[in-house]
């Protein structure tokens, strides 16, 4: 790519055509001034990416229980009392508490010798007997499947869940979705025919040796079992493996331990609204991540971001009406202990919620908005301030769900809202080690952040 | 983020709410399955990532003159020969041919001894003589101020171009032209009053280390002097160690020559349009880098990306109406010859160009294109077919001109577009060694393929 301004002014296609007179321009939203300072604050002078830095250094690994996650609930208390708000506090919550230990290996055991698989344990994995255990493998495309095998086919055998995450999908987190019963139940539902182990293919595009955890749920009477993600190269190779030799087996050691249920924290900080301090509009995003990476897209992004739309009320001068609350909350990977003492504590406490958006969907390009209500169509209605947005690159106020922490205001009937950043490249990283600040661009990073505030401030000053 | 299917269900706010009946959607453009075609075979079945990963790692530094560009040519023939076309050609094409010689060396002279400063001569630099030189350094925002300054503030010292790309604003190409003049023009102002050598602050975003080259200009009858580009870091050293003593001197060795102009190609591989052969859609991208890069983002991607329409078409079944020419440029970054020579040829040959649209600005998320026309909005022509576009993110259809290597062709009364990419990370990676494969992202390249072989077929088959 170069320049063309040569070009460009021979034919005076540039944006300010010099040779014939241009219409005049529509009158500018009064509003789009205000929203451009937000961009142009966060993009000269935003701070997100600097304290992203500093969160994944000194607090990788923030899992429910772990000390990182207790140390980024203090840095978030630290961070918040610097921004001159009006009041820092954090809610009790109890969260549960699963520990990986020692790394966890697999190996396949092939005729040459063992090979070892990238894996990582499920959260909520079972361990292994402390020698760890050896059994065949069978390779499933779906929990159907293991129904109809039964416990014939499965029992005293590794269930092997391969089915791609489908790529001819434009937005990401569909394809996410619809492969992800093989982490979410899939090892549940092997453990219910006598299945000894399961493993199951990462949920990411990504083609390397990263493995992607997450967690897997067990019925609370029914069996558990050690359960792991492979990477994808490692499924393709166990994949290869069996398809050449249907007797392949595989080794397993998981050394995971679940704990009692352990104390952590909401951390929360308010600007007081000067005229309707009673009514909430909350920004946030979760503090917790897994316990394998630095959680920089997962969900440091969206602490950052949350953290970045205070500062920018601050710095822009900008007082709000309604009492606007930045909620960091703990535990969303494996429990959502936070969002829901949070939406408890909401309904018996003073103050109604206006407004509730998050950002945990990656610190990528934002794109536009998801929106939900039980009242209607918040998408619609919001769909007034596209002009306000598009010439940031924000295109599309969607109907939607919010996320998973506002998630329990919207069943207490609180619109609720999600940012929505370009998808293509989130799971390539999400939930795996490879979840690291140098895939986050800052300006990227920022302009999720202004649009967040924008979106807020809009909502403040107009209503949704 | 985690899945919400409970929280879904619960609501009934999924894509399909079963509580109440939902109104009739609206009958399909007949036109969206072909588009979507397009783009689920391109995510499923693209080959744009692997072959850029073998353009990259074979050819780096595909400079004008090098033999990496000659392997380029060569590698994109047999590549088009392997496509099932109707017909693959070259064109012969004159280049200019500047070598950069030997590493470039630019230090710091300062109390506690030299300090390198990361630097990168800039295409058409002259060369230092053979000891290198050393002088004072004059810290400059403009090219203004070099002419306010005048050959006593000038004369005998190196003219440091230090103006920083303006953030704030969305889109990068924007702030990089703003900027732009200090590389292109500011060493042959610089030369105009006696400057022995100009440094220029590297036209990019990215905090790091990396300098970013680039094409500058010097006038046919004036001086040419040494100019080299620093990276980000070493700019800010420099400015910081001319704060604290403005008597800070710089040494630099570069060691650059200008040869003779050099044979090259334009490749050229065409299905012939089936009811118009004589009418002629292209599809462009260049072959030639810098060559100090592997070029994957400029224009690498653009490469694979054209070459992807073509195999696309194939794999669909489709034969176009018009004749369909993937052209892939020689010598876009220092000179244009391979754009000139094709639309010189254009002019006398037989047909007519009924469109011409390239790829030349990165291979990230594309979010919709600019169109030029000399006889009319293009772009607001093409409005119509947003709806088809909107399901795969592309959302604007915005007045430009296409970009440098259909710009002759623009000059010709041609409807020329461009591809516009996400441009965020664009800046990070141009011109600089970092722009390497492992930074592009293999279905973000291969939605940009999909949406230039959709607008293709759409104005094949519609008209634009």
């Amino acid at each position: 790519m170069r320049l063309l301004p040569l070009c460009c002014a021979l034919l005076g296609l540039g944006p300010v055509a010099r040779s014939q007179p241009a219409p005049p321009p529509p009158a500018p939203d009064p509003a789009a001034a205000t929203v451009n300072r937000f961009f142009t604050e966060a993009l000269a002078h935003g701070q997100a990416q600097a304290q992203l830095r500093d969160l994944t250094r000194r607090y990788p690994g923030r899992l429910s229980g772990s000390p990182a996650l207790a140390g980024a609930v203090g840095w978030s208390q630290q961070v918040l009392a610097g921004l001159g708000l009006d009041r820092v506090y954090t809610q009790d919550v109890s969260v549960r508490h699963w520990e990986r230990g020692a790394p966890e290996s697999v190996q396949l055991l092939a005729a040459a010798g063992a090979q070892p698989l990238a894996a990582a344990a499920l959260g909520n994995s079972a361990a292994t007997a402390p020698g760890g255990l050896t059994a065949g493998v069978i390779e499933v495309q779906s929990l159907a499947q293991v129904e109809q095998l039964g416990r014939a086919g499965i029992a005293g055998r590794i269930v092997f869940f391969n089915r791609p995450m489908n790529p001819a999908v434009a937005r990401t987190p569909e394809a996410y979705s619809a492969a992800g019963d093989q982490r979410n139940r899939g090892p549940a539902v092997a453990a219910k025919y006598g299945a000894v182990a399961a493993l199951t293919r990462s949920l990411t595009f990504a083609r390397d040796d990263w493995p992607h955890t997450g967690n897997t749920a067990f019925l609370p009477a029914g069996p558990k079992i050690p359960a792991a993600a492979l990477s994808l190269l490692a499924a393709d190779r166990l994949a290869r493996a069996l398809a050449a030799d249907p007797a392949t087996r595989v080794s397993i050691q998981i050394h995971a331990q679940s704990y009692p249920d352990a104390p952590s924290h909401n951390v929360i900080g308010e600007l007081r609204g000067t005229e309707f301090p009673d009514e909430i509009i909350l920004v946030g995003g979760h503090l917790d991540s897994w316990d394998l990476t630095p959680g920089a897209h997962d969900d440091g992004a969206g602490v950052v971001q949350a953290l970045e739309v205070l500062r920018l009320f601050r710095a822009l001068g900008l007082r709000p009406r309604h009492t606007l609350r930045c909620v960091l909350f703990t535990n969303e990977e494996n429990g959502l202990a936070g969002a829901t003492r949070y939406a408890t504590l909401a309904r018996t406490a003073g103050g109604r919620h206006l407004f509730a958006v998050e950002s945990d969907s990656g610190g990528f390009s934002p794109t536009g908005f998801n929106l939900g209500s039980t009242q209607g169509n918040a998408h619609e209605r919001a769909d007034r301030w596209r002009p306000l947005f598009e010439p940031w690159g924000l295109w599309h106020f969607a109907r939607g769900t919010g996320g998973a922490d506002v998630g329990p205001l919207l069943l207490q009937g609180v619109t609720v809202a999600g940012l929505t950043p370009d998808s293509q490249r989130y799971f390539d990283y999400h939930h795996a080690a490879s979840d690291t600040l140098d895939q986050v661009n800052p300006r990227e990073l920022h302009l999720g952040a202004a649009a967040l505030a924008a979106l807020i401030w809009l909502v403040d000053t107009q209503g949704l």
